[in-house]
C-alpha cells in the first residue's frame, strides 16, 4: 500500500469529558509530526453535524502555536463542540453519505479522525465501509473517550481515569467532612453510570490512601436491596455515627425499575412523565424514614466529568499518546478501526496503544467484572483496587490564569 | 502585665471548610515558636463538647515531627472534630463554666483559641468575660472561619477564598461542558449561602479568567422574581442557546418564602415537613415548564467547604498566618477577641492582621454590600469582581498519596 497524501480532519462527539481535547491535542501532534503525508488538518465544528453543513475550523493555523496546545490538554469538555447524531445507514440515507464523500473531496481529506463513545465509534464503522465500497481511498479512525470506561476490547476509556481521580478525591474529602461531628448520619454519594458501575467503583479508592473509603458501594451490576441496605447501616452505625454510601445512578430494585424512580409504584408529574428525583435522594428519604437520623445526598453531576483541574497524568498522557498513535495507524494504512489502550502489566504499570477493527464494537457495553465486587454486592474488591490503582495517578502541572485554570475556546 | 506562662487549648467549632486546619496549624506553629511562654499545647475534641469531657490530644506530641503541619494545612474539615454546642450564659448555667475553669486549671492551661463561626465567637466571649469575673487569668481568643464570608468586621474570612475558587472553578468548567451542543439548555448552579450571596459572587469569576460568567446571578440579598427570570433566558437565548445560571440556596420570593420551597404554597411531606427540594431543583422545574427546553441543576453541595485539593494559597497563606497572629497577640495580653484580617491595598493585594474586641460580633451578619450587585440584581458589578480578585489567587503544592491528596486524620 502506497503512502497516502492529504488533508485530515478531526471530530469530538458524545458527552464531554476532562481528556477529549488531550485526545484531540494528540492527534493534532500526530499530524503535526507527518507533514509530508497529512496537509492541512481540519476539525469540524459539532461533530459530524457541523461537517455535513461544512463547519471547519483550520487547526493548522490555531496551533501554529504550540504552546496552546498544552492549555488544550487542560481544557475540559470537546473544544470543537460535540453532537449527539446516531448516524443512520447508508441504505437507509445515502445521500448523507454522498454529501459527506462530497465534502472530503472538496476539501482533500483523506484522514478522518473521530474522538466518541460507542455512537461515535458507529459513525465511524458504517462511513468507513461506505467509503471503501465507493472507491474514496481514505482512513477512518475511532478514537475511544468516554468517563464510563463501559467500551468493549480497550482495558480502559481515556477520560475514565480523570473521572475516577475526581471522584476518588472528593469521596475522600466528602468523609472527612462528614467524619467531624459525633450524631449520626448518612451522606449518600451519587456517581454517574446508568448501566455500567465503574466510575462508582472509583469511590472505593480512598481506602489505599489514608485507610477508608465508604462504608457502603453500590453498582448497577448488581441487584439493589433497600431492607439489606438499611440494616447494613444499623449495623455499622454500633461502631462509627457517620455513614458514607456511594451509589451509581443507575442502581434498580429486584423488579428492574431505577431506584431513581422512588420507592413505591411509578410518580408521574404533571406532564405525564415518569418523576425520576434521582437514586440519591430516594435513598436519602429512605434512610430519613427508616433510621430518622440525619441524612444527605450528593450528586457528584457534570463536575463528574468537567473537573479538568484534577485530571489524572496517566490518563491525559494516555488520551495524547493514543490520538497521536490514531495518526500513525492511519499513516500506515489502517482504516475502519478503534484505537485501544492495552495494559501489558500491573507493576510497574505499563500499556501500548493498538487497534481493533470497529465493527461490532460499537454494540457491547463492558460492565465491572463480577470479581471486583464483594460478594454482599456492597463493596469493591482488592483484585478492582487494583485495577483502578495506576488509572489516577499524576496531577497535570496546570497553567493558571486569575486563579483558575487557564482554558482554549475555539 | 507580666508574661503568662501555662500550656494552650485549641478547638474546632461550626461547618468545615478547607482551611480551617491551616488556622489550626498556624496557632500550633505560633505555640511552638513561643515555648518559652506556652508549654503543652493540646487539641479539644469535637469543640467545647469534647473538652467538657476532657477529651484532649496532646498536639506538641503529635506534631513533633513539623512535616506532619504541612499535611495538616491541605487536609479538610476539622482535624479534631467539630460541635454545634450554643453556650448559654453564665447565669443560666454556671456550672458548665465552672467546669471550665476546673478543667483549665487541672491542665494549667491559660490560653484558649478557638476556631469558628459566630456562634463559636459567641462562646469566646462569654468564656472570656466568665474568666476575668472569676479571678483565672487567662488569654481567650476567637479566630474566625467560614466559607459563608459573612462575620462582620474582617475584611473576609479564612475559609471563604478556597470555598471561592471552587466555585469560580468549577462553574467555569461547567461553563465549558454546557457550551459543546448547539440545543437550548440551561444549567442551574445552586451554591451555598443561606442569608449571605458571598460564595455565589464568586461564581462571576470566570468573567476575568477568559471572558465568560454565567448568564444570570441571583443572590438572597435580592428579592428573586421568577417571571423575570424566565424572560431574562428567553431572551439570552436568542443569542446564545447554553443559559448558565448560579444562585444562592437561600434566595426568596417576594413573600419571604424561600425558592426552595416551591413556586406554589408549601408542600407537605408524610411527616408534615415542608418539603424544600432546593432551589435549583425547583427553578429547573420552572425551566421545563415555562421555556420547555432541556434544564439541569447542578448542586455544589459539601464539597463547595471540602475541596481542599482547589485551596486557595492565599486562604490558606493567611488562614496560617492568621493562627500564628493569634498566639502573639494572646502572649501580648489581649483576650475577648477575634483575629481580624484587614485589607491593606487591593493592587497590590496586601493584608495585616488584627485583632477586634469580640462582643457584639457575633450578633452580626455581613450581607453583599449593595454596590457589588447589578442594577438589575441579576449579576455582580467590577466593584464585587475587584474585592474577589485576589482571594483566589496561588494553589497549594499539594502533596499526593495514590493520586488523591494526602490528609492526616487525628
Amino acid at each position: 500500500m502506497g503512502i497516502l497524501r492529504g488533508n485530515a480532519v478531526i471530530g469530538q462527539s458524545g458527552g464531554p469529558t476532562a481528556a477529549i481535547n488531550a485526545t484531540l491535542s494528540g492527534v493534532i501532534k500526530g499530524a503535526f509530526e507527518a507533514r509530508d503525508v497529512i496537509g492541512t488538518v481540519y476539525g469540524m465544528r459539532n461533530g459530524i453535524e457541523g461537517f455535513l453543513a461544512e463547519n471547519l475550523i483550520n487547526l493548522t493555523e490555531r496551533f501554529a502555536n504550540g504552546d496552546d496546545l498544552r492549555i488544550l490538554e487542560q481544557t475540559p469538555a470537546a473544544a470543537l463542540g460535540s453532537c449527539r447524531k446516531k448516524m443512520k445507514s447508508p441504505d437507509v440515507e445515502p445521500e448523507t453519505y454522498e454529501r459527506l464523500i462530497e465534502i472530503f473531496k472538496k476539501y482533500d481529506i483523506r484522514y478522518f479522525f473521530y474522538i466518541g463513545g460507542n455512537d461515535s465509534m458507529d459513525t465511524v464503522s458504517k462511513l468507513s465501509q461506505f467509503a471503501a465500497n465507493h472507491d474514496y481511498e481514505m482512513r477512518v479512525i475511532g478514537v475511544p473517550k468516554t468517563i464510563d470506561n463501559d467500551l468493549m476490547v480497550t482495558d480502559h476509556t481515556p477520560g475514565f481515569g480523570s473521572a475516577a481521580k475526581y471522584v476518588a478525591t472528593t469521596v475522600k474529602e466528602v468523609i472527612r467532612d462528614t467524619s467531624v461531628y459525633t450524631l449520626k448520619a448518612v451522606t449518600i454519594i451519587e456517581i454517574m453510570g446508568r448501566d455500567a458501575g465503574w466510575l462508582t467503583t472509583a469511590a472505593a479508592l480512598p481506602v489505599i490512601s489514608g485507610g477508608k473509603g465508604p462504608d457502603l458501594i453500590y453498582l448497577p451490576e448488581c441487584t439493589f436491596d433497600p431492607e439489606k441496605f438499611i440494616s447494613d447501616i444499623v449495623e455499622l452505625q454500633k461502631d462509627h455515627p457517620a455513614i458514607v454510601v456511594a451509589i451509581s445512578e443507575g442502581i434498580r430494585f429486584a423488579d428492574g425499575r431505577y431506584v431513581g424512580e422512588g420507592m413505591s409504584a411509578r410518580k408521574v408529574d404533571a406532564f405525564g412523565h415518569v418523576a425520576l428525583s434521582g437514586a440519591g435522594k430516594v435513598l436519602e428519604e429512605l434512610v430519613k424514614e427508616k433510621i430518622g437520623c440525619k441524612a444527605r445526598s450528593i450528586e457528584l453531576n457534570l463536575p463528574q466529568r468537567a473537573a479538568a483541574h484534577l485530571a489524572s497524568l496517566t490518563d491525559i498522557t494516555e488520551s495524547v499518546g493514543v490520538g497521536r498513535h490514531a495518526v500513525e495507524c492511519a499513516i500506515d494504512g489502517e482504516s475502519g478501526v478503534m484505537m485501544t489502550i492495552d495494559r501489558v502489566s500491573d507493576n510497574p504499570y505499563k500499556v501500548s496503544f493498538g487497534s481493533s477493527d470497529i465493527s461490532g464494537i460499537a454494540n457491547g457495553v463492558k460492565g465491572v467484572p463480577a470479581e471486583y465486587i464483594n460478594a454482599e454486592c456492597n463493596g469493591i474488591t482488592e483484585a478492582g483496587i487494583n485495577y483502578l490503582r495506576p488509572l489516577i495517578i499524576g496531577e497535570l502541572d496546570t497553567v493558571y490564569e486569575e486563579g483558575m485554570p487557564k482554558h482554549i475556546v475555539l
